[in-house]
């Protein structure tokens, strides 16, 4: 098939694995890199429905490849085959300033989207902090900090254009169609939102855009307790503030930003609150969010408007990652991410810490928390096995205390290689009969990113 | 079965379908009227599902039914077989003040829920109009007048309980889940709501919840053009007002409302328009509001805060239907339900008012036009065909329009019996395909709704 990939996108746009090695290596600390057995360089929607389309006839696994920023192994090529790399396809199309949307191609990321909008009043506000690809994003029903008040990606996308397993090219809200909101027919494309590359390859994503907030506060606050920090966030969004971002970081991921940013924020779960709006709405909802957090012993309330302020207040959330990282050199972090009910938050937090000190691992904590999704940053010596393994455990733990308090496995990273099982014990098995009855109609031969979301179903079949 | 049926949900849960006739006969102007042969009153989901497998064992169609309050045609039993009532199952389950999300059975209403949360603090603002059931909106993707603000049903649905053809109970999120967001799997949840009962019978719904404002304001303003009126609503929107509703009436329908409940708005293109939020930042966002409104030629503003003026300042908007109908004693209402970009409003409603005119058609435009969605209440003697006739080629004509504007069929109605040919000019055949598949994936017997959504195969195989 090699000399037929070449006649379709280029002598350069085909490549030997081994040269890419690199890119699917990402992950590796966790998930081990699976290097496909060739990657492809489409530069259009109609080379990757003819690539697919020889795939399919030989039978080739094909995997989607946006920028690899994705935490669950997404991209890896367990049974080998074909990596379809989008990034020649990279073009911003059919802006509509006056509709709010605008439609991309894959090799687009979220920071050069938001560049190219810059001056027209508009931005994508969905920021799962990586400057990921945002059909990539559509791929892994991606979101981050400011979900609470713009949505993740289920929320956001208008229409896709899918390459199925077949080659045949579909568009899941129909060719070219941007409604708002629309009640036409099965809603395929929150179907392929979060298919994670196992549906049909996403070469367009049509989104939905936002208008440039007038101006941005930004503000922390410490807390007591992890309770007091979930009662403020709760409070504050039962009393209407359209709170932009509100993040929660535990004392242990405060200590490291601390260390790793020469800070001095007291040492207790804090919050990292972001306001969009006008001048004088902003005064109030930070006003509101102050009263707030003092009733819950909230403490240290300090907040900012100009950028260079502001950057400083939130400098340790936004080097969180990092931070972590510097608590062991040498060691690589990987980031557990599970959603549950709000009012759950304080118990699992608390249960979290417990069951990380009792096992001896480093994971900071820091979370989405107006939605209820948290992620421990696990710092961990890729060269030891058997902290590899406590970490696996304490995943798994972490997720099945998600399930049990009515959450989810995942809230924002998706399932990929890691989460397969927990989501059949989170689906249940007749839930999980539709989803493979699903994958069976739209690639019967198994094709599409083989391996990841669903179980093989061979030693699974009496689950 | 009709035994098997009473021992199952008790003598009086079984009813002939002539006693019923009348609960099927609310579109009759337009979709003819199609009683099933047995009405079935189950009262918990077991029950659903035994009477499920009864009707699969023995390939009867099944049809479920809310509230009746559908647009399209939705509950007719054009094969006959088992009509689904849902009434008996009208429990509030598992209110989480906290975690903003409540889950219903298909008897509730909106209003019976909101009712019900009166006195927490919070609501569920999705408002079709009809106190329609909750599952039932659910089922139809619906949405109303504040989406804009709030999001339509697809955004505000969590989970769902539903019965599959075969009796099979899933959980499109897993049972009890309720995470405010997941990444967990295929988007189950969302391929159900919009289905139109046609792949399964919703028996929960968990849904989200929000912060009842602390203040509400309503205006209205008058425009020299429908131009005018679109534009404010786009820099409205920009300027980041979080307005609540926004909705268009045009000249006929400001007349009909002048008429019917003797007021005196100027007879040109009109915006009613509501703010939800504090006391302070509504004043900050009506000024925002008029200072647009008047620099697109905008003229009578008129606001009001407390219930009874902003009631009577709505009156012509809550009254539209009735007011519509008002025009022609002994006619009924027909709603039309398109959907285009913002920026194609103007064009579609001048090219859509020349049409009503030209084919001498009553049919006052209202509409949700901060979603580009908007209604013809098309007015018309249901014993005239030829009149008939000519709504149905109206109708037709529209939505062809806003498919060459790059919108939708149906907004917030959906497809039902009547846009099924439109649907597959909006999707295209490889679309449709799939919502085949999946169709067939899961009711290979088409007994579920069948002759909804999708048209029947042989005699569009080729299309």
């Amino acid at each position: 098939a090699l000399s037929t990939f070449r006649s379709i996108c280029g002598e350069d746009g085909v490549s030997l694995a081994t040269a890419v090695r690199e890119q699917h290596g990402k992950d590796e600390s966790v998930h081990r890199c699976r290097p496909p057995d060739v990657v492809v360089f489409p530069r259009c929607v109609e080379e990757v429905s003819a690539l697919a389309k020889v795939c399919h006839d030989n039978r080739l696994p094909m995997i989607p490849f946006g920028t690899g920023t994705g935490l669950e192994g997404g991209v890896g090529a367990v049974k080998g085959g074909v990596c379809f790399s989008l990034r020649k396809m990279n073009q911003i199309l059919d802006f509509h300033q006056e509709d709010f949307d605008v439609t991309v191609e894959p090799g687009v990321t979220r920071k050069a989207l938001n560049a190219y909008l810059r001056d027209t009043g508009l931005w994508f506000p969905v920021d799962p902090g990586a400057d990921a690809s945002l059909c990539g994003m559509a791929a892994s029903s991606a979101s981050g900090t400011n979900a609470v008040r713009y949505g993740t990606m289920r929320e956001n996308v208008i229409n896709l254009e899918v390459v199925l397993a077949d080659g045949t090219i579909i568009h899941t809200a129909g060719k070219g169609r941007r409604p708002r909101k629309t009640s036409a027919g099965y809603n395929l494309t929150n179907l392929f939102v979060g298919s994670e590359g196992t549906l049909g390859i996403i070469t367009k994503a049509t989104l939905r855009l936002y208008g440039i907030p007038e101006a941005t506060v930004s503000a922390v606050c410490s807390f007591p307790s992890v309770q007091a920090a979930v009662n403020s966030t709760v409070q504050i969004l039962q009393a209407g503030v359209a709170i932009a971002r509100i993040e929660f970081l535990d004392d242990v991921m405060i200590n490291a930003c601390n260390m790793f940013s020469s800070l001095s924020y007291p040492v207790t779960p804090t919050l990292f609150l972001e306001f969009h709006g006008s001048e004088q709405s902003l005064a109030e909802q930070v006003n509101t969010t102050e009263e707030i957090t003092q009733a819950n012993g909230g403490s240290d309330f300090q907040w900012a408007r100009d950028a260079e302020t502001r950057k400083r207040l939130w400098k340790a959330r936004h080097d969180a990652w990092y931070a972590a990282q510097a608590l062991r050199p040498g060691c690589k972090a990987y980031s557990t991410d599970v959603c549950v009910p709000i009012s759950q938050l304080p118990q699992i937090i608390v249960e979290t810490k417990t069951d990380l000190i009792e096992n001896k691992l480093t994971g900071p904590i820091a979370g989405h928390v107006g939605d209820g999704n948290f992620h421990c940053l696990m710092v961990v010596d890729p060269n030891d096995p058997e902290e590899l393994r406590r970490v696996h455990l304490f995943s798994e733990r972490l997720a099945r205390r998600a399930l049990a308090m009515n959450g989810t496995c995942t809230g924002e990273h998706g399932v990929g290689l890691g989460k397969r099982a927990l989501l059949y014990e989170e689906m249940g098995s007749m839930t999980m009969q539709v989803m493979q009855g699903i994958k069976d109609t739209l690639d019967p031969n198994n094709l599409m990113n083989p391996g990841k979301v669903l179980l093989p179903r061979e030693p699974q079949s009496e689950k």
